[in-house]
């Protein structure tokens, strides 16, 4: 059997960490050795997490305290699961040891330390290190990736949104313009945190807005979408709570940049956008893009690194709407996460996530 | 003790049809003389809802078949709870015998006939009554229901985005066109229906968009909002469906008619919309402003009549986002019918309702 | 209209202390005019709860720090809904100044010291007060109540299982001992308490027993089947959370004392049950029998002060199942407890309650 | 690549079959080469089932009508996920042209056709073929699923119950008189039905008994844990509907033969029971045997083969609670089934199925 190369989770308490626990011990190509937990440190993945016992990896491997020199001799690839603002105190060290390091915190995703400070509200902890992060989202910089020692794997509401948007931005068949994103995400997006708000009283039979009309991942979004279409974008974005474990539908309302008031030219806009979306993502492995009557449920992709897409255009109103569905916890996080990975390593891209 | 009035309901079998039994059963002046279903004709409401049972017209009242004639003899108001077009063929022989009827069909709330088939698919089946008809909406038309024989309870989808944005047209401070509506409900919006789709493994853990682009409730909003903005309105409207027994929760992006660049016009704006709903909507006793950090969140209107609204502007788009919470079966449904019913009579308008 | 008593609640920040708000704010013959929470201290109950705002009540009435001397100048009779152990510091000098003290803990449920200290862990707060308290259990001890200054209303888990059992062990017709009770119950049981355990995501889509085989509620149903053997009775009981927000559903396992081994004996056991419940609840208000093939449901029952009760006898096994579904908020706490209080001031006892 | 056996899944449209699906697709041994459905035939299984759409399978096979000549040609191993009554009308034809059969129906659980006449209401399809199916419960029953050609998997309930039971019972540590288990299920365990009784709204907020006190699967039950007992055995076993999508849960409540009325007997008997699980369970890949305060808990084996068990001893009563957490899907349906087929088929057993 060949060498599995060695990987480690900095924060595995979390359900983004769950989640790559969960991934990393079924990876045919990866070995789990080092998971870190302040608060679990000592207690073995089996004790903590009972779902993946049966797994001998999970009754063998104890949680320790995160020090990244000891991580650096155990792991060759770490993933940093921690809060925006802590993450950056693990990249360095572990960057200066050698270590390949993808970072699922907000840390490295923005390439400005402005806009960091603007949306995150504090000083960018290691702003010399922003130049040298990749953003991980494998469809759009895969070339990147591949050469890349820290990889910056994006927020779950981006990932939605970016996906759909940019080959159309790229393609120059949408105004970059007047972009509206409304989102809806399951309760695990709040991550593990005993707060009131999330209790199950207070989400069950409950949905609400919430960081309106500016959330953190604005930041992202708009780096990313300015850069496909080009020029600075700015965009309208809701998020909403629903009472789901897992699951993110995004709603895309955009406009086209060619009008389409009769038969002839929707056909051909029609045309236009399908050939768009296939060319960018016919052969991806995680893009499902819908046909027919189809449209994106989170309960046909939960548990799976795929994002689902589809679209109307809207003769009415002459609006493009896109629709997607992704599970957050995986191609929202610790699945695209593992992607990277896998391009990082030159495994196959697929690996562990089929 | 004072007289009641008699109420009958057609179609108590479905889930708007009973929240009106529950809010009739406990109705002050309003005594229920007549229900009818087809497939519980000879049942006791305590047989088919064991919820009311300890009231005693539950253990009395029977299921009848509903024969208009009867029922005109049974009772003085009658609320149809039916499918549309099926609404006409109860709603002409009432009125004929004298009745006030309360229709929450679809079947009155658009004034067109050639609208009405265009989103209905059939021919309108009683045009005549069109002109007669009253839209429900009493915090719009409560002097018109005052005096009406026929009132369209408006939809729940409708009575969530009507609400918000009229006042704000009648005023002049947004633009007709560009409004964008995008709404999350409960399952019992499906109604009552044994139908794969809606069954709990196929809603639980899932949450979808439908009916894109074009769904049947855009007829009596675009119809609503023209008449507010005294031009004709053409709106974009997306409806998902989420896991949650009852409520619906809009959220609307809107364009000022006047810019708000710098903080003076965004202060100046800020006054004159919270004026305009203050005018509109600050002596309802069914709609409740939000201030300071709240947004609204269904389960704080679930089983009243009550809408919440509250609102942003976001300096960075220009744009206004407004968000309301209801129960789409009491205000988007049997309650607003009651509120209607309050008015008609010359009752307290909360009567039963609070 | 007549004078309407003055009421106050201490701790109505969990959710028996909400529900209580609730149904007081509507009750026609109390005035609430006193609610106490250290958290929410200067707040009006339309800040923290927006479901009541539209009630006046809600705008005026602000939390305050509760301190006994002034609750009782303020109300006539208080509420006590904080944790066990603390809820005799309020007891003690409410009752000396005169209060009637209707108390939501387990404090005052248990007539024992020594039992109190085995389930509970501590010494009893102020054990001369246990000879004065009423176990506030209207349907078995109405005339007790009516007379007390000081009542113990159940907890959610005894009230589902005593009010089925008890009129059989009374009329003898089932054996005190082997009783096993199974109960299944919504996460508002475990208080508004911002703990990992209650998150959404760990409760939703799952279900789990907890404290087997020995719960804290074990001493008061014990202590009150005891009463109604006329002998020390120990029972089995086990806990379940399940995903919803409200609602018990308790099963109870029996041994009738007299044998049906054939069909004629079935009968008769049949009619002495049936009479024996029918002696017990036939004229309760609260108490609903089903008949026929009905099946306690909890979603018949949430929101109201009613319990159902079905029974089986199984003819394979010799035993008698009894099942019962109750609201833990409202007859399993607030609810039974505004009906304790209509019974000590003289009120019709479902005032405020149907 | 060594080559794979192909197999067939007839009634694939069922939640049993979907899970099927889905498990087959990713088996490393297996081929899924035909399904069946008479309301899919002529669509794909990516058409059907989005969720598998990415797996290259599912966009070629499509559902065809059940014909079981055709099958036979197609399919080494059969997978029937039929209703009672029609699965033998496949077992017969398929058995006689060399297929081996794994039937999830209770059509060849019981090995009477008089007692499978009394729990299903109709007589046995084919009641030759009784003696010759294996009841496959492969922990008990492992030597005889090897060389079967017909095996009746176990329905959801009884694996849940047997597991934890049989042992006990063949060790003689517990009375096979009065035993009593009480099981809480995920709605999936309805099937896909289009029927008032499992529509969202109908299940959500809702939990119920029902099939009080004669449930079908107590026919394989009974007779399985007579087998084990060497003795005719009676249960009382009652199931209830609770809002998961997935998951069993079931509480047992046991008769140690042994008393243990102090701390020396509870020691001992601590120790036997102990030990039995271990001889029986410690090795085996499926069943997790808690440790230490930990309970079962569904969200921890939900989508795998895991069954928990945890058991506490009640010095109070003199019971043994045996407390087990299985999902419905597939420990309880498809996962067994791929099992047996593992074992039938001579692969490792956990093959496809961690």
């Amino acid at each position: 059997m060949e060498t599995k190369i060695k990987v480690g989770i900095v924060g595995a308490s979390g359900y983004s960490g769950e989640e790559l626990v969960r991934l990393l011990l079924a990876h045919p190509q990866a070995e789990l050795d080092a998971v870190t937990s302040r608060q679990y440190a000592g207690q073995t993945l089996a004790q903590i997490y009972p779902r993946f016992a049966n797994h001998p990896r999970a009754k063998a491997l104890r949680f320790v305290e995160g020090k990244p020199d000891l991580l650096a001799r155990q792991a060759q690839v770490v993933f940093l699961a921690l809060p925006h603002g802590v993450a950056a105190e693990f990249a360095v060290p572990l960057l200066e040891q050698g270590c390949q390091v993808i970072d699922l915190s907000a840390d490295f995703r923005v390439k400005s330390a402005v806009v960091y400070k603007e949306f995150y509200g504090h000083d960018h902890p290691a702003p010399d290190l922003l130049p040298k992060a990749v953003y991980g989202l494998p469809e759009v910089y895969r070339a990147e990736i591949k050469s890349a020692s820290l990889v910056a794997s994006p927020g779950c509401y981006p990932t939605s949104i970016l996906l759909p948007t940019i080959p159309l931005l790229r393609a120059g068949l949408i105004r970059p313009g007047g972009i509206i994103a409304d989102s809806l995400s399951g309760v695990s997006g709040a991550g593990r945190k005993a707060e009131l708000d999330y209790l199950f009283v207070e989400c069950n039979e409950s949905v609400r807005p919430y960081s309106v009309p500016k959330h953190r991942h604005l930041s992202e979004i708009e780096q990313e979408l300015s850069r496909a279409a080009g020029a600075p974008v700015t965009i309208q974005f809701t998020p909403h709570l629903i009472p789901v474990n897992r699951g993110i539908l995004t709603t895309l309302y955009l406009a086209p940049v060619r009008e389409f008031a009769n038969a002839a030219e929707m056909f051909t806009l029609t045309g236009q956008i399908t050939e768009c979306y296939q060319k960018a993502y016919g052969r991806e492995p995680f893009v499902r893009l819908l046909e027919g009557k189809a449209l994106p449920d989170t309960k046909n992709v939960v548990g799976t690194n795929v994002i689902e897409i589809a679209w109307r255009l809207d003769p009415r109103t002459g609006r493009l709407i896109v629709m997607s569905a992704e599970d957050n916890l995986v191609k929202g996080a610790g699945g695209q996460a593992v992607q990277s990975m896998n391009i990082m390593c030159g495994f196959p891209e697929t690996a562990g996530l089929i």
